[in-house]
């Protein structure tokens, strides 16, 4: 798939993220281009009056995943200044969003890593995200 | 202006506060195309530990600026359920921003109002919001 079309693809699922949160009553918002600021930020905020999540998300057209590590340190520092829980958000092709604790990622060589099947073992969907 | 260029300059106007942020040991997150989406959220999101800031942005080549009270509203809405202050950042041509509460804003025909005069008398410094 061209950069560019995966680039608008990631986008329509992370509006479509955006979306759910606001229809169980939460808000959010989504970084204006997250990946290539200087200052780093997660893909997504939300909250509810009781928590706030910072979501760093992937929508993959493979079906396995790598965070570098500085990706997941910058998602924490800013979770942590921000008094959010620090969530890695997953979609694979034609599959729905998986949410992930940092803890859950497996440590490869310096990268987090996190396929279909860990996927599936330990992440959350949707509704249990936001406790539901 | 040109409404692209105005666009532009609004963007570029918040990326340097969001640099400022960070410059300070706060993180910060700007939203993607705030004004034109479905779910309202506000321009910037800010925090550093102990506060959360949702601020409205203006950058203006006037002399005074209108927030519709739907805007006000929005912003008020969002930064409740983040457990976030409210405020409305207005910079006009040529000056720093400042930075308002709602209550500093003028509500005139159903719209809240800022200008020059408003802004120096009641407005924070950046460094003032921050607590500098």
């Amino acid at each position: 798939m061209a950069a560019q079309n995966k680039k608008a693809k990631g986008s329509n699922a992370e509006r479509d993220l955006i979306h759910s949160f606001f229809a169980k009553g939460w808000v959010a918002i989504r970084s204006a281009g997250s990946g290539s600021q200087q200052n780093p930020s997660p893909d997504i905020l939300a909250g509810n009056n009781l928590r706030r999540l910072a979501i760093e998300c992937k929508a993959v057209c493979d079906t396995k995943k790598y965070f570098t590590k500085k990706e997941v340190d910058e998602l924490v520092y800013f979770a942590n200044k921000f008094g959010a829980e620090a969530w890695v958000a997953v979609r694979f092709d034609r599959i729905d969003w998986f949410f992930l604790n940092i803890e859950d990622l497996e440590l490869k060589d310096k990268s987090y890593f996190v396929d279909v099947i860990i996927a599936k073992r330990k992440g959350l969907s949707f509704e249990q995200l936001i406790g539901q």
